[in-house]
């Protein structure tokens, strides 16, 4: 099937956001959580966090204008500070609930049943029942003046991985031991299974498996 | 385990770099495929694919300072075309064999066994053996100050969906039948096995599967 620009503009509106979002595959999924002016907790569910560096070690975030996580930037810009937490099989459907609008204030921990933790000297709560948890202060945002979103750019500062969370030797965080769920369009979920960790590549060398 | 601002910055710089990439979850995967101004072919992996709107149809990417992949922003910058193509169990170790330093000028699809496809009205090449094909023309680049990163944004103008990819009423593009890989980190390949997709989240009422 091709598909032309056309095309696309023809489409009526869900049917392209459905469309566009899920084309290009499979999505980083995180419950963000933020704190209030109030102290109130907020937490939502977003599917755009990229990789920006590692040293320092920075992740973006995309907000869409017409997200219903206004708080959750608002709480962000606000506080400076914000965590990520990856998603499990075991509450990824508590996890979709936190998309549902629910009024500025109300905390979605409490009406999607997930848990807040707050860990030492860190004032905006992690998500109990993940395995990785990461604390970011936010850095920079950046407006996007082509379709209004907001880029946020937070750099890492504090991290939680759950006993049973793989770290190899050199590193590497296993998501398989930490069961995260990946996402792809807006509201299907998924887990992962292993192909295979491969070598660094050299020029007109065979991948090699390391796993 | 807890980790600190102060953990970060002690870590070897290779142990950083994987423990960070791996870190936030499950990414986009996409050979990235370009065209150079003596009308060289090239081919690159990317896992930093975000969605960043619907319409337009837009898509963003990062490249890092010190990355392999100069040839494709190059190229992209000259060009102002390029195209996005998903990478299957099949051929996941020639894709990975792409992020090795060949010289300038030197085709990965020749040096990695897989074969560019030139699609109608399209002079950059699409790679053939994917089942998702998309072709981008760029529409911007960001220069972020705090790490020397780029992002480029770029507007989806054309699409090849192969026939075994099933595509639901509502617009939804199904990875599952597209075989479509993700990746952790910068080396460890994964498939995907669906949880189940859920209806549109409504405050207080139970998620609903839709599949």
């Amino acid at each position: 099937m091709n598909i032309s620009t056309a095309d696309i503009k023809a489409m009526e509106q869900r049917y392209r956001g459905t469309f566009i979002n899920s084309l290009p595959g499979f999505k980083c999924l995180n419950l963000v959580a933020t704190i209030g002016a109030s102290g109130a907790h907020n937490l939502g569910l977003f599917s755009s966090t990229f990789h920006i560096g590692a040293n320092p070690p920075l992740l973006g975030l995309v907000f869409r204008p017409e997200s219903s996580h206004h708080d959750t930037l608002t709480n962000i810009k606000q506080s400076g500070f914000y965590t990520l937490n990856n998603v499990l099989p075991s509450f990824y459907e508590k996890a979709h609930l936190t998309s549902a609008r629910y009024e500025s204030g109300v905390s979605e921990f409490e009406a999607c049943g997930l848990t807040p933790e707050i860990l030492s000297d860190f004032q905006v709560p992690f998500v109990a029942e993940s395995t990785i948890k990461i604390g970011l202060e936010l850095r920079e945002t950046i407006n996007l003046s082509i379709n209004n979103t907001t880029i946020v750019i937070g750099e890492i500062i504090q991290i939680q991985l759950s006993d049973e969370v793989k770290l190899s030797p050199d590193g590497y965080v296993d998501h398989i031991s930490a069961q995260t769920v990946t996402v792809a369009g807006l509201d299907s979920y998924f887990s992962a299974e292993a192909l295979g960790r491969l070598a660094y590549a050299k020029p007109n060398i065979p991948a090699k498996r390391i796993d």
